[in-house]
């Protein structure tokens, strides 16, 4: 990875900080006993600094030799959570962490497994592709089972991939792309069919909308996955709303699922409650069964046991879990995952962008001139209070979202890590820097405009009509 | 009603009893007293000892002057219940009365109306028929909006009906055609759609089966429906398996349901615990949705809004409470009621039949010889031990299962009439009784297989098939 160590996207633990600032601290004061060259020791004593502010942003404690951070608490609906536990589940991302959630605990409290280089090679073998940057900068994580699929596709044995959206509002934003474009990759480089569920349904379950305005909704995002440019050959996009009543398939394995799962069990993975009304109780079932290949008969001409692959945002996890748990019990093999880290708020990765509040996004229909206003007014800064300090002490990429932004969406690995070393040294400033995101930003919304513009009605409708794809099975 | 007064079908509580055996034990010694002739006072006690039988069947105790009958206690799943309150819900049906469950206080607890005279009598007047001997006799008890239902079709404005059947098993028994009789006479009469649902997701999420026998039953069910002679042309059989994956309209229903019902109300309602499966608890939607008339956009033209009328036995009501409850919260009409009482097991008045246990029930697959010995060997009956006390003191009608079946299926009041007073004097020996039961029963079932042998799968795929009947909506 191209990453320099301390700005990649998983952050440490106030403690790992603590350790960090410690031992920097001791080799800023071995450089001076040393009597070092004054540059070398310049150069540390920013790295200090830049590390003793990520640890006042982390902690909301200044940093105090000998005295380790005290234990965070995050406040959870009244319940008081571990230390700095992050809050994680499909309806919540919650950390009180500038750098954002600890990905390495989630890893370790989801029990899946991390995406190491091994893996990322392997995929490089199988697939002769150079592996997407969002694999190489750590933003697909984690997985559950990848390795399996990898061995079955080397057997020629075939796979699908599924993923989705909850059509909550019709503007979708930048970080909404994120698993589309991931997925667009994969459907490339492994060639194999897609299936795309809108969860039309639960938005109605969930939100104040009428049935017709969440379908309505899930019509538009459909246009903005479109535009991501999958191949209308090789993907089904479906609203369930429409989908459930046009496939028996889907419906019998939705029921399957729900009968093998029970009430004690979505609570304690959803923390669903006795007010909660039977339509959200059930509605992880119909989450469940894309992921099982007799959901779609038109696509794998009835075959069951199709394994099956989701890239999706680790919030989703929980639903897969379940799914994963159940499969076996219904003679259907475990959906395998590979998951991405939440995309920030341009206020900063404490919670991921929300479409309900219209400055912590940059929205897919923004003008470039709401992009630049937006960046500039918003975007969190690691950058220092003067110029002079800047210059002097350097930015923290750690907390700094034009960064964050950046790794997500500048392909160019050089680029991004001149950028990188540039600002923590303090040659670079903030608004050159969110200069070079609005330029990033810009032509990216635009292009996608473009081309949403080209998906008619017309073509809608051929994404969502069941329908073979350009696969025998 | 033709009925004797205490060979109807609304037994009465143990309480109700006492008194009456107390009044006639007075009644006897007043005539005594009054030296009246030998035969008056025979027949008063005769009639003495046949409520003291009553009295001993309902209560398991002997009658005991100035003694009144102690609490009853009947157990449901480790709670105690009120004095000799019925268990009626859609599972269970438990009463400790010999003459069945207490039909006026089952009123009175769900809030239902009583089909009095006056009700009977509009029905009769709107549709110039004869009512039904289901309604005569007490048979369909009790309603809701019944009149408003009349109110309507007096005035042009269309309804329909929607009754349903939970496939559990290949055979069906006589009981299960109660409702299927009375919804035929009532599109005869009214003239109007009617849809059927037949329940497979609810059969293979309650019991140890495959969805596919769930499905399998389903289709043989609907055989013996058909047989019950409705109108190709007006009546639409559906299994919801099948259905729900091919009705956009259907599934919608049944989310705006699902958003508008918590699981606190369905556990009061049905008692679902925190150890059902999330099916389970979400079915109830499934089976309220029929009752709007979106659900069948092939059928009403997409017209939201037709007035729905559910015929039913009493022990589904708590579904269609429930519809009732979330109906204008989604805009639609309140589905209408009526209710039936339920037909007994072969072996008393106590459970409802059950098609798992052969012996309790007529099935409708049963050979001649197998309806008389069944009858014969377990309708239990409230004759007397010996012919000599039988002639004596005569019959027990309330709770003589064979009476009960001839309330159901024999037509002619008259004949009833006779045999239920006959039986009563003692004229009438219980192996007779069984006879006329034997003869009503044989030709009914053999009439039935012979209709059901008609029954393609031709004429099973067009009435399952979604499509416009004869109706123009």
């Amino acid at each position: 990875m191209a990453d320099s160590p301390n700005c990649d996207l998983k952050p440490l633990s106030p403690l790992q900080l603590f350790e960090r600032v410690t031992e920097q601290g001791e080799k800023v004061r071995a450089l001076k006993a040393g009597k070092a060259p004054k540059d070398e020791i310049d150069a540390a004593v920013r790295t200090l600094l830049s590390l003793k502010l990520s640890y006042k942003t982390t902690t909301g404690q200044d940093y105090q030799a000998g005295l380790p951070p005290k234990d965070l608490v995050l406040i959870n609906n009244g319940t008081t959570k571990e230390e700095d536990e992050d809050l994680v589940d499909p309806w919540n991302v919650q950390t009180s962490n500038a750098k954002g959630v600890d990905y390495d605990k989630l890893i370790v409290r989801f029990g899946s497994s991390k995406i190491d280089t091994d893996l990322i090679n392997r995929i490089e073998r199988a697939t002769g592709q150079k592996p997407h940057h969002f694999l190489r900068r750590g933003i697909f994580f984690s997985h559950r089972d990848m390795d399996q699929v990898l061995d079955a596709y080397e057997n020629k044995k075939p796979f699908y991939l599924y993923t989705g959206r909850g059509p909550s509002s019709q503007a979708m934003h930048v970080g909404h792309l994120i698993p589309f474009m991931f997925t667009k990759w994969l459907q490339e480089v492994f060639d194999v069919p897609l299936v795309i569920q809108l969860t039309d349904d639960e938005k109605y379950l969930w939100k104040d909308m009428t049935i017709e305005k969440a379908h309505e909704y899930a019509r538009e995002n459909a246009k903005d996955i479109i535009a991501c440019g999958f191949d209308i050959n090789k993907t089904f996009i479906f609203s369930d709303l429409d989908y459930l009543g046009t496939s028996a398939g889907f419906y019998k394995n939705i029921v399957k699922v729900q009968k093998h799962v029970t009430f004690n069990q979505v609570k304690g993975i959803f923390g669903f409650t006795d007010s909660d009304c039977i339509g959200k109780i059930s509605f992880p079932a119909i989450q469940a069964a894309p992921s099982f290949s007799s959901s779609f008969p038109q696509i794998f001409n009835g075959k069951e046991n199709i394994q099956c692959l989701i890239p999706c945002a680790i919030d989703q996890d929980p639903y897969f879990r379940m799914t994963r748990d159940v499969a076996p019990r219904i003679g259907q093999p475990k959906p395998a995952l590979l998951h991405s880290v939440f995309f920030p708020a341009l206020q900063g990765a404490q919670t991921k962008m929300s479409a309900s509040d219209p400055n912590s996004s940059i929205f897919l229909t923004d003008t470039p001139k709401q992009i630049k206003t937006k960046i500039n007014k918003h975007a969190f800064s690691g950058g220092r209070d003067t110029i002079e300090e800047h210059r002097k002490y350097g930015g923290n990429c750690d907390v700094d979202v034009s960064i964050m932004y950046l790794t997500f969406f500048l392909e160019d690995d050089d680029r991004l890590q001149q950028l990188k070393q540039a600002y923590t040294s303090g040659e670079l400033l903030t608004g050159e820097l969110k200069k070079v995101l609005i330029e990033t930003m810009q032509p990216l919304v635009a292009a996608h405009q473009e081309r949403r513009k080209q998906v008619t009605d017309e073509i809608v409708k051929q994404f969502m009509t069941p329908r073979k794809l350009a696969f025998e099975f």
